[in-house]
């Protein structure tokens, strides 16, 4: 297959399962045409995932597809932005039609799901390397920006943590039928982007980023270059049953540090009033610290100041990276 | 170097060498915001260089960065859209400061002449690959398309083609002492985006495709799906003076199949008048044929229909690829 089969096997089929109203002209020129609204802005947020530094070479292609999509998605969701479109730039050592059929079945179903139109691509030959960049609206001059942390905001996050870190452990599948086991490999596989979520914020004013490297490094990033710093309580960090079931009393350590669970971690001002317990979808919202005027993140038990040997993931950073 | 400290050091810098008016937020959130305009439509590309298939170990890391962003420039030409913003996905095997001060270096020279803002990115470990995706602004419903070739259309090229091709036999630069090598050198590494031409032939509302893969290849793709074929004439391919000199009998066969010139082709029409000498800026435009009834594209030397071994660059294609 060279790359015009490619396209018409795959892309074009990929590109006509879900057609966005703003969408001129989607795969086949140079470049596709996505029509400017009055009234809206455009967000774009890029995302790559290697093989062997993101994602296991065991990874079935369904599930690739749909993670690649996913991580994307979520930075929409920390963006408040509503999905329109994306393009896949996809390097792959061989053309496998199996492979490719699975990969962008994948992406078909989580971007049907989410109203993504995928518009253009390349594809090109080389170690497996999956670059989606996705495009979403907001009304002008609305998208959530990090900083802005007042002393006193409560900090919040979405669903459980921990989970899709303790995933990595299993990743060889050598008890897939254990429900734990396979409850913690589906959060980390199949991760689910808070759209509905960072869109109910936005129009609330609230700065949202999503936990992608773990807690403690992406709260960090979401405080901004304010001087703020935070309080977070160790007892109050959301755990998944399965998560408590197979790390035990390491969960809460997972919680705070480990990445890849794509959730939404938010500051609720103080004088928003309570915040709710859950989404009108379900999923739950916990208050796990509060901003501080002092810098730096603080890991409390108690009065008792947690350490933790790694605060999440940072490539380049040396040797005792996470490459799971 | 840690993530944080590559886009302090790196990327923060290299999105304030441009500052596009539409941008409202570039590097430093979950994704960057863009004003959308009114009377505006946003045309998107994206390409990938891969180390090994579509550059060599050994390029320059200034180059890399060069021709990494012509590359995607070049299909902003090919819609006639103005550059507005882009996004780097870097992946790369350690953080060496040289070496990305040079890249960056090399992206910064072009996107300030270009005027083209760097707006976010995703720097990751692992194989050499860069993908960037461009952002551009063309006025609502004119972003040129494929297809709608009529018979009669004449085919023209802008610049010289082939030079880029024979480049690949001096990768090694054991004769850069040569200035014949070293001009097709120059035009492989820094190829030059036409945007001016495209923006040009937009407002004649004229079809253009860039040569990337290769004339007949590309003109395939120019013709669209709509039945239409053309006659080339193979004495009329513009060659430059240093690919005559170093590929003698050849020169024509390279300026026919070989990729990576970045030239504009496109289809003028025969009521459209006389094609111009040369753009505004002084590169030459040539009628290279015109399009016929017939499917297919055939190459004649006179009433001598030329047969070549390859008709351009194609990935997944087989053992005969070209992965210069």
């Amino acid at each position: 297959m060279d790359e015009i089969s490619l396209i018409r096997h795959f892309w074009e089929p990929l590109g006509r399962a879900v057609t966005h109203p703003t969408v001129r002209e989607g795969i086949g020129n140079d470049g596709a045409v996505i029509c400017c609204e009055a009234g809206q802005d455009t967000v774009v947020a890029v995302d790559t995932l290697v093989e062997g530094v993101h994602f296991p070479a065991s990874i079935a292609p369904y599930a690739l597809g749909w993670r690649a999509l996913a991580v994307n998605l979520s930075d929409l969701a920390a963006m408040g932005a509503e999905p329109v479109c994306y393009t896949l730039a996809l390097t792959l050592p061989r053309a496998d039609e199996d492979w490719l059929q699975a990969f962008s079945d994948g992406l078909r179903d989580l971007s049907v799901r989410h109203g993504i139109q995928l518009v253009g691509g390349d594809t090109t030959r080389g170690p497996l390397t999956i670059t989606i960049q996705v495009q979403g609206r907001v009304p002008t001059g609305t998208a959530m920006r990090r900083g802005g942390a007042v002393a006193g905001d409560r900090i919040c996050v979405s669903g459980t943590l921990g989970s899709a870190g303790e995933a990595l452990k299993w990743l060889d599948a050598s008890r897939a039928d254990n429900p734990d086991v396979r409850a913690v490999l589906a959060r980390y596989f199949y991760p689910e982007p808070r759209l509905t979520l960072g869109a109910w914020l936005r129009e609330r004013g609230v700065a949202a980023i999503d936990v992608s490297d773990g807690l403690i490094s992406d709260l960090g990033q979401l405080l901004g270059d304010g001087g703020r710093g935070a309080r977070l309580d160790y007892r109050a960090l959301p755990i998944a049953p399965e998560l408590d079931a197979l790390a035990g009393s390491q969960a809460r350590e997972l919680a705070a540090s480990a990445g890849d669970d794509y959730e939404l971690c938010f500051l609720w001002p103080l004088d928003a009033g309570k915040v709710p317990e859950s989404t009108d979808e379900g999923v739950p919202l916990t208050v796990i610290g509060e901003v501080e005027a002092e810098p730096g993140v603080r890991l409390m038990d108690g009065e008792r100041t947690i350490q933790l040997a790694s605060a999440g993931y940072s490539h380049f950073s040396g040797e005792s990276d996470n490459d799971g």
